[in-house]
């Protein structure tokens, strides 16, 4: 497979994007200065990131991301006042607490590259990392770890859960959010390691 | 990198460890047709899998899956009553209500047999597929879909929720395990497309 033959155009044009999404301020800033010691390793770029993130959300039904709204969004801990203010946004469809973990994606040149990254990524704590594509054009590795959490809120302007509950949930959250931010932090320290 | 030099004894332990498997019952009986499919097929053999499950867990925190205890575990769609009884169960920790996707892991002897599978299983709907490691011993693709749901129910013997809303847990519940039991079958019915 020559999914190198590319590499050195597929990484002018994202790092040219992250240019752009930079000035924007599209971009996650905890998570800029590991994609910037990334994309400074002459056989890596990333493509697209988000740092982790303490959400809650609206959508008419599980799973339906098109027509999702955020009605909070976090990329740090968050408090129980923060989350009860977004709550109260909430007006039609299902209601959900969610924590995602960072993720990563990052074009690596050789299959060697890729393997090396996933590697480092799994050792710093992402155990989810992966190769996730592979074909003439690119070689892609997910850097992800395993905090998640999914709570149904409440649905159609009816809260199904008290205060006492929602803070649990949000201890909760906040452990898991410390958790990944210190494996970034462990993988922006480490990375470096794949400068040949 | 020769990951492929070991294949045909990687594929007749693999297969040795699945008939142990298969005699003693451990095996999620609704894969198992599944697996002999992918056995069947010359560049492949399962290493690993579960069908996908419902469970109530019971944990000292989240995340301790060594101390983890399961009250109540379903690999098929549950009723609220089934819940109930085993939330009844509960004494000490976190109490939990997990659903998880189906995850199957499966050896390829060439990386292409390796992108083909993602492929075709990212196409019967199991998004997270992946390659999750290559190394000189082996090349394992790790077939996962998006599916899940973490609610905590409670903690030290008391109970956070309540039945109207446990209710509501379960059908979305239920609705996800009718998802990903489909996308387990879809995959069965073209999984000979990786017959070269």
């Amino acid at each position: 497979m020559r999914f190198t033959e590319n590499f050195e155009r597929a990484k002018k044009e994202a790092l040219m994007s992250l240019e752009i999404a930079l000035r924007k301020g599209e971009v996650d800033e905890d998570i800029i200065p590991l994609l910037k010691k990334i994309n400074s390793i002459e056989n890596y770029f990333t493509t697209s990131s988000c740092s982790g993130r303490i959400s809650v959300m609206e959508m008419p039904h599980f799973g339906d991301k098109v027509n999702a709204k955020w009605l909070g969004k976090w990329h740090r801990e968050v408090s129980l006042y923060e989350v009860l203010e977004a709550i109260k946004k909430h007006r039609s469809g299902q209601l959900w607490f969610l924590v995602r973990s960072p993720i990563l994606h990052v074009g690596a040149k050789t299959l060697e590259d890729a393997v090396k990254l996933v590697n480092l990524a799994v050792s710093c704590g992402f155990k989810y990392s992966n190769i996730k594509s592979i074909s003439n054009k690119k070689l892609i590795v997910e850097i992800r770890s395993t905090e998640r959490m999914d709570v149904l809120l409440g649905e159609n302007g009816e809260i199904f859960v008290g205060e006492e509950y929602l803070n649990k949930i949000v201890e909760i959250a906040n452990d898991q959010m410390r958790r990944f931010k210190e494996k970034l932090k462990r993988l922006e320290s480490k990375i470096n390691a794949l400068n040949r």
